[in-house]
């Protein structure tokens, strides 16, 4: 994708911005973000599906290939759970230079409750054969990206493919999907970057060789240069984020806070494991304390957790960070996570807040 | 508002964007928006209303000040209505130089289906006094604009608020309204630009001067310098959009278009009177051809269009332009349109598209 060096954005990221729109804030004060709150990001135009004549097919090196209406996915075993998912370019409009494409910063992210039958036991009942590598999701959206034209698709390995957790999605907070979420299906893959969750799935092909396609070799690949290869982006890093304290100033978003004590809320969440600590600082980073930890919602939701800011007049800039119970966590500098697609950018929020 | 004079974007634009989704334009095939896909624009943060204690209070120059639960607001008369929705900035960030707000294009649009009771009926329960002049909106979402801290607040003349069709409205596509649509009640003017339709809608006071509060008197109005007071921004302008044909590439949104017969489908609206007729161009406006009109969707909901259009290889500028009963046309360019708040800039959209 091409780098801007200036600090203004183009016209296309400000219509791609426009058609993806993130998740305000506020709404990291719930656990469950309701419909149109939840981040969207469609790479082609969201295609009109026909639920009636709706069939997923299983296929490829399969021992029985496998023709699914709605009504027979629907009846199979089901899970509710909630999903916390995040874009691969979160935090990509922070970095400079600039990698140009849908400009998130902070609220590319969501957590809905999702429902759907286990992908293994669809995988099981078609049966896998020997010489099966990966599975192929195949989208009903169709365009051009990075000079190809293409069904959006992208892959899995057998085992991850088979992991617990792993959905086909017919329902989200407890509705039929909505359009922009992948209506009337769509594969959900909890612990990685939203692109792994193929909406639309029309698909799923058992293939004897790695896939190959535009979304996995070109793009979604963390990489310094475009010389190397890189290597692919999957789990969500750990991250924290605050509802924004106090009122906004409608342009700026500039915080209006009172002076005294003030209970600031958020999330957090890893795609490698528990959250296993929370910490705020209202100087800019310079001094942290820790934050006060909510139970987790789930094993695939976010945690939330509180810190009792007192909040003195003048001007400050509050951050969090979290850190995950693989030992990782959130750098202070997004140019420390820089890359070529601007993924996985997990730095520290600052949110200026003007306290009086 | 700051006024831009460069081609590129501002963060706090992009932040916007970000913030406030327009409608993806191939739900332009569809009469009614669905949840998610619709416009949102939130001056402030989205409240978190309980609706459990929520409590609707009519105030000010009446006989009787009423205190309306959400059950005794359900428990009245009923209307259920499409109504198409845009928001009064709508194409401000064609216009050069560029008023600096929310950067919309073609995209801060959306019908769909409203239910709640009619605004006359509560203000006759109520009792207007002699010296009422207005009545007063005032919702729960707070902030900052133009350097005054407020509530987010609008006023209607008498006889606007007793016209027919005017909902205080608690349901969206028979679903609670989503919270960025102002749950649990908002007001809806459905042939006025979005700003009118206060959402969150905590008390209507009935007042015996004209409202002077920055929404009406510095915002929302027709101006071409900060020395004019302008003239306040109400209905909606007749507006025709299309469906843009064919498939998108990623970033730059530019359409590929196989040869031969391709339907151009769209729809149009006005909010001062029906659609009478729209046209279609494939030469950037040079040439027109009259489009074929489905029936009116209600009254206050957008009308469909198509146009049988002869796809012929090569790069081509498709335009739609709709004329109402009034007899008002769009203009082919937004600088004839220019104000200093960049309202209702209703010029021709443009969609250029790669034939192969």
């Amino acid at each position: 994708m091409p780098i801007a060096t200036n600090t203004d954005f183009t016209r296309e990221e400000v219509r791609l911005a426009l058609r993806n729109p993130g998740m305000p804030l506020e709404a990291l004060r719930r656990d469950v973000t309701p419909i149109g709150m939840h981040y969207v990001l469609v790479h082609f135009d969201i295609p009109d599906v026909d639920a009636t004549t709706f069939e997923l097919v299983v296929d490829g090196c399969v021992r029985t290939r496998l023709s699914l209406s709605l009504d027979q996915l629907r009846a199979r075993p089901a899970v509710t759970t909630p999903v916390m998912m995040e874009c691969a370019g979160g935090g990509r409009a922070h970095l400079t230079p600039r990698p140009v494409s849908a400009p998130w910063h902070d609220e590319a992210i969501g957590c809905a409750e999702w429902t759907g039958t286990p992908l293994r036991g669809v995988l099981e009942e078609a049966g896998l054969l020997d010489d099966a590598v990966e599975l192929l999701f195949t989208g009903a959206d169709r365009g051009l990206d990075q000079g190809v034209e293409q069904d959006y698709q992208r892959s899995l390995t057998v085992d991850e493919a088979m992991t617990d957790g792993v959905l086909l999605a017919y329902a989200m907070n407890g509705e039929p999907l909505p359009p922009p979420h992948g209506f009337p299906l769509r594969l959900l893959v909890p612990d990685w970057y939203g692109m792994a969750s193929v909406k639309w799935l029309r698909s799923i092909t058992a293939i004897a060789e790695p896939f190959e396609g535009v979304q996995q070799t070109q793009l979604y690949r963390y990489r310094r240069s475009e010389d190397e290869p890189g290597t692919p982006v999957t789990r969500k890093k750990p991250r924290a984020l605050m509802a924004p304290p106090g009122i906004p100033e409608f342009l700026s978003r500039t915080r209006h806070v009172p002076a005294g004590r003030t209970l600031v809320e958020g999330r957090a969440w890893s795609g490698a494991g528990a959250i296993e600590r929370v910490e705020f600082s209202a100087d800019g980073g310079a001094t942290w304390g820790d934050a006060r930890l909510g139970e987790p919602n789930g094993r695939h939701g976010w945690r939330a957790w509180s810190f009792e800011w007192d909040a003195t007049p003048g001007d400050h800039e509050l951050s969090a960070r979290a850190t995950d119970a693989a030992g990782d966590v959130q750098p202070l500098d997004s140019e420390d996570a820089w890359n070529l697609g601007g993924y996985g950018v997990n730095a520290v929020q600052r949110v200026v807040v003007r306290v009086s």
